[in-house]
């Protein structure tokens, strides 16, 4: 199905016909500083990239055609094997900061919500990526998380921010899950999260405090535990993970400075993460999570 | 001290002298619609809450005078009584639109890093009010998170985007809290949270599954729990509570709708919150918790 715009036509998107043309945007380093692989290194290599993507269960692509003249100046469309409809886009680097991605994305938002059926679609952005989280306003999508996120070819993880466009409004928000942790010695723990892994306490209650709320992370919101004090004896062990995009090694470091007992180094999981645990004196085990 | 701009001076407010002024601003319903409280009634409402807002602990206000005609149209400065330094600003109306606001932000966050020696600002802003999220980018915060809130004189919570710039990058990024839940089935278990909260299962391993990890919300990523499983005498319940912004209504006719027992049914907490409290089959305590 083609689609229309202002000033594109946004055509099926055909790897053998199009492979040329885009390979001038597959192709460019400063284009791909932002994909989730290197620049292709041949025509052929994009028509395969192109392929690829296609091939992925639910792929709707288009290559984006200025009518002015012609020219396919990029790629948009609903990306195939995702829970939730991916909206993506790539545009040459020449004709950056025309509105071109936004009027694009818009179509295909049009066309999932209109044609599609689906009711809502997601953009998985860089957070430096400040050029395509403006797109990702102007089209109607707002942040909904973040997501420490590695691709294979980088070195180091980045934070990932998911903006999401519902159809209709949600009528549920949740926003917070604080799980409670039981602790035999309320401000010791507070200290010991605090030295161990930068812990912050959001309020206490009691005095001695016998509740404590604690955010992990220097702002007012942000993943926290409860801890509520319990004899020793009732303080049944429990798990969690923490995922941290930036900061791995400066936690471990803290960790290790600090008293906790039962740390397990840093090791690779075989589900993609690189982990490290260390554990409370009641038990209570904490693991440390980033993209491997 | 006195700030400068290019088109505003920044005066030290002073209720007695520029209450008058001001009362065209926090007397206005249409710019009182984002506020935390309802419109002054008189000059004298308006002066005494500047007084009180100029009485918080480390409260740092000035008045805005616009330089072209020496007209006060507005305050801006750094929240009293916060953990972390609040940007806070108000406009008069008919000067909306015209880039003030983030002038004075930006004079006001300056002040902050360089010379009140504060290495973070925040700014809470109610989701809906897109001219104020504008003004925090513009200004280089971004954001950190959301919160329900409920003001005082309204009935219903809304959602706050905490948005937050920090003097220097910060090294550590803690992006999510999962806890485990032990559970001694894990597909019953998903099962139920899915019927009672509208859980959503973001993966799972085994089959059938003895690990699940789910998500409260419709986006890829959100509050989350993961379900492991484990003989039934040894998964000590655990407790935890989910902070909703909207649908708590919703949430709880689910629940009641639902298998799950030891329904507490909603109630106001002392410490401001209405909440309400069921339990999985194992024990573990599952409290859905909005602004009172």
């Amino acid at each position: 199905m083609n689609l229309e715009t202002a000033r594109l036509e946004l055509l099926p998107l055909d790897p053998g016909r199009h492979a040329e043309a885009l390979h001038a945007v597959y192709g460019n380093a400063a284009v791909m500083r932002w994909w989730t692989c290197p620049p292709t290194g041949s025509v052929e290599q994009t028509r395969r990239l192109l392929a690829d993507e296609l091939a992925r269960p639910g792929a709707t692509l288009w290559a984006l055609r200025r009518t002015e003249d012609d020219l396919v100046i990029g790629m948009a469309g609903l990306l195939g094997g995702v829970a939730i409809p991916g909206l993506t886009w790539i545009l040459a680097e020449q004709v950056w900061g025309h509105g071109f991605a936004t009027e694009a994305a818009t179509a295909v938002v049009d066309h999932a919500f209109q044609h599609a059926g689906y009711d809502r679609v997601e953009a998985w952005v860089e957070s430096s990526n400040t050029r395509s989280t403006a797109v990702c306003r102007k089209t109607g999508l707002i942040e909904r998380g973040r997501l420490p996120q590695r691709y294979e070819h980088r070195e180091k993880p980045h934070e990932t921010v998911v903006f999401g466009r519902a159809k209709k409004p949600d009528p549920i928000s949740v926003l917070h899950l604080d799980p409670v942790l039981p602790v035999a010695d309320v401000p010791a723990t507070v200290e010991l999260l605090r030295a161990a892994l930068k812990a912050r306490v959001s309020f206490t209650a009691g005095e001695p405090a016998d509740v404590a709320g604690l955010v992990f992370g220097p702002w007012s919101t942000g993943p926290g535990v409860r801890l509520v004090r319990r004899p020793a004896q009732e303080c049944a062990p429990l798990e969690f993970t923490l995922d941290v995009s930036a900061g791995f090694a400066d936690l471990h470091q803290a960790v290790v400075a600090s008293s906790v007992t039962g740390i397990e180094p840093p090791a690779d999981r075989p589900w993609g993460t690189r982990e490290f645990a260390f554990r409370l004196p009641e038990g209570h085990r904490i693991v440390v999570s980033t993209p491997g």
